[in-house]
């Protein structure tokens, strides 16, 4: 099984693909969609849409597993982010790709076992996890690398059940 | 010029098709988007974005004025109309209408002189503008039109600006 996370944000979205085999989760692609802040939301929207559709389109994921919104900075930076959080979760269920979401926590809680890992903790956690060299870059794709994980461990847990 | 106004929803998106002619604004057709609360979100979008293609196909507004988000009450549900929201914007730049935002305040005083004119105060000003037999409903549409007269309005000012 492939699956797409994704950590949603309006100036910078992270995805990161990730797929079983046998022993372990292996990365298969990582990287971010950008939009300029000097650009109209809906212009920027329609360049997520876009990228988003090409990454769906060259990788055919079976699931994606979307980070939920996490609002307790800024109400105003989190109704922007969920402006392109509704763009990604239609993309996805027009290319009927089906959608599941994890809370920080509970990405946090699969990948370390603890909620009160630290951002450094977990990027340690998931380069170890996935096999890699280094610690993926940049910040935000390795966190769409850790909600892709996590979805899979617990598509795995569900599986068990 | 036709106007799309829309008051956004998750539930319930009002809409409303105003056109300029000569001695006051015209009210061309008025409805609501509705989608069914025990869909998962990511289906409700995509009835949103069909839908709001449609009324777009049909009518091909020159201009959309969508109304600001409000969100001193709820920030869940803000959040959720939010995502509706940010399909709808996307829809729109899609087909390439151009797309003015609105704060509610801004619409009440368009529409009334002052920002602090009631719900049914609003509803009667616009039955008086559009020259309208009855109140229009249900109340989402009788807003989105009021979105859009405010746009015409606004619009008119800035051409004689």
């Amino acid at each position: 099984m492939l699956v797409l996370g994704i950590d949603p944000g309006t100036a910078i979205t992270g995805y990161g693909l990730v797929t079983d085999r046998g022993e372990g989760s292996v990365a298969v692609a990582h990287g971010v969609i950008t939009t300029p802040s000097d650009l109209p939301l809906p212009d920027r929207l329609v360049m997520i849409q876009r990228e988003l559709s090409a990454i769906i389109e060259r990788y055919r994921p079976d699931h994606a597993a979307v980070e939920e919104l996490f609002f307790n900075k800024n109400v105003r930076t989190a109704l922007s982010v969920a402006h392109a959080r509704g763009v990604m979760l239609l993309t996805l269920a027009q290319a009927h790709v089906r959608i599941f979401e994890y809370t920080p926590l509970e990405v946090k809680q699969a990948i370390t076992g603890s909620g009160r890992a630290d951002k450094r903790q977990m990027q340690q956690m998931i380069t170890l996890l996935l096999g890699l060299d280094q610690i993926p870059k940049p910040d935000d794709a390795a966190d769409a690398l850790a909600i892709a994980v996590c979805h899979l461990h617990s598509a795995g847990i569900a599986a068990l059940e």
